[in-house]
């Protein structure tokens, strides 16, 4: 006994050291061709298993949860995201209203070999799963992308969804002014040169969309976010915003005249627009649509939509790019996080660990 | 934004420290008082939920588990311990067979507080377990300790229980002479004067014995690990090492003469001991016994059975008695972990991070 084997703790701060180091868009790219990889893999052979994400949630001084989402790659790693959301959060604490830490551990031991913050990881694979499901349920030459909804992960659907179609005009509706207000800032930070970012009304969004992403906080039960007025007849839209029991953001007539492809469907009827349908009514999940994408070629004249949930499988494919960045770039500390001593002594050490001087040292 | 709100981190190390700081007995003490209080306050109000414990278990070319194990204290905290059993660590990687980690997080905001190595806070508490249940279901006199099995967590169940019970004797039985020769040794760090350690044959415990701790890790379908012979009539047995499906380390015949008290019944009909046992069998539990002692004091002079499968409840209680000791002896490293930068904006930060030539400071 007393291998030391460590952990890898990626703080927040590293992951920004590796989109800055690789760069946002080879990064996206990466992500984007990551999951593209993971959800094949994952129809292809038995090796993800992915149980819906599950959780506390409470009411009362506290409006939040705290859910955790596992998957198993079989013979090689479980990833775990445990995920914090706090609606109150800016206005109380003055903190993010999600808050997320990434564990992967090895399963030939058990051993936890990253802890990683989920923030920026979360943002980049949700916006990536978008790109993917446009890729196989969107025209190609894609040019007016609408974004009802303009906070922090509408910058990463644009940001997705521009590396893979010719972009030219983006339609903002948000119905906070300040977001809206704020959004081309936000939208400076990815270079996209001759596109043009317009803020206008709900409607006019709408109307004018060949893909359209709808990234809300919505209330529960306080959907649509849009009407069934005047949508481009091929319109795809990536629906991101549902995340929760009762919360969904598009109407049912849209869902009923589209076809309507899950990320993942068990927790896509509890959380996802596919609550509002029969389960006859929702067509085949993103890893399946992408498998055998020549059945699905002709939906891309057609009205589509994808239910964006948000599922572990994500998760462990952003990391296992952003793991392998650290490894590369030599970020990230390794900590002797766990005890690698005698398992049958469980005070062995207790004598002789390191004297107490050394402890304000490592004070952060 | 941009509140630096920090992520403790307690070292395999750190958790040692505190345990040679405070002195094992004081903490020992420490945590069975926490798990009383706990485990009544658990029955007196509604504050703490727990769901069974949840995992990924595979076989095949490595057989093991990842799982874990959440609790919620309403309006307080979430606490999440993932565990990791590979019995082949040992000989394959030189690891422990049982890795675990601890995790907190405040529900004000989701925010992780704290991230610790579960390995002797584990340990701790399953013997403070024991303990507690020993303290209102066997004989307050009880001299004669046996115990079958003499790894680890036996360790931890002598020490807990000489902590309550005026034991002169402890009988020691192990299928492995290896754990059985070494285990004195290691009993030696708990400072057990004028208690006689005697290895000796499994009948002689199992006959001698006032309070019996099976704490074996035998095979699915292969118990039990005793028989049902001249046991003393106010035999009680901390029945430990079941927490497996299949896994059973008690004769039927003596669970059904018994008052058998699960920790946490939901999980021991799956796990436990109560496995073997019709609903209608199985008692109150531990935190039902501790809240309505009097009513079970009768069962001191009889057979009785603790049927210990640890959850997550124990869990929190020994963090929140490492977190006190590590705040006041300012032990652990203040992370920061979580990115507190504006939500609405993921890749703030990005083009601002701190350069490279910072990076190889931090290695480990």
């Amino acid at each position: 006994m007393g291998e030391s084997v460590k952990t890898r703790l990626l703080r927040a701060n590293d992951v920004r050291q590796i989109a800055h180091d690789v760069g946002i868009d080879a990064l996206m790219d990466e992500v984007i061709q990551a999951l593209s990889a993971d959800f094949g893999q994952s129809v292809a052979t038995d090796q993800f298993s992915v149980p819906p994400r599950d959780g506390f949630s409470y009411e009362g001084e506290t409006t939040g949860l705290v859910e955790w989402m596992p998957v198993l790659k079989a013979g090689s790693h479980v990833a775990v995201k445990l995920v914090g959301y706090h609606p109150e959060n800016p206005r109380r604490h003055g903190l993010p209203t999600v808050l997320s830490t990434l564990l992967k551990f090895d399963t030939t031991s058990g051993h936890l070999e990253t802890i990683a913050d989920g923030t920026l990881a979360t943002a980049i694979r949700t916006g990536a799963a978008s790109a993917v499901a446009s890729q196989v349920l969107a025209k190609s030459n894609s040019e007016q992308l609408g974004l009802i909804g303009a906070g922090a992960q509408s910058v990463t659907q644009l940001h997705a969804i521009t590396r893979c179609f010719p972009i030219r005009e983006v339609l903002v509706f948000d119905v906070d002014d300040a977001n809206s207000r704020s959004f081309a800032d936000r939208a400076s930070r990815l270079n996209l040169n001759g596109v043009n970012i317009r803020i206008c009304p709900l409607q006019d969004v709408v109307s004018n969309a060949d893909i359209l992403c709808t990234v809300t906080s919505v209330e529960v039960g306080r959907g649509p976010v849009m009407q069934d007025d005047q949508l481009r007849s091929w319109l795809h839209i990536n629906a991101v915003g549902s995340d929760f029991p009762g919360k969904t953001e598009l109407p049912l007539s849209v869902l009923e005249k589209s076809f309507v492809c899950p990320d993942f469907p068990l927790q896509a009827v509890k959380e996802g627009e596919c609550q509002q349908l029969a389960p006859d009514d929702i067509g085949a999940s993103l890893p399946e649509v992408i498998t055998d994408q020549e059945s699905f070629a002709k939906y891309r004249d057609q009205l589509t939509v994808f239910d964006s949930t948000g599922f572990a499988l994500e998760d462990y494919s952003v990391l296992r790019v952003l793991e392998a960045h650290a490894q590369r770039l030599q970020l990230g500390e390794a900590v002797e996080l766990e005890s690698h001593l005698d398992p049958h002594d469980p005070y062995e050490g207790v004598n002789s660990v390191v004297p107490t001087a050394a402890r304000l040292l490592r004070q952060g």
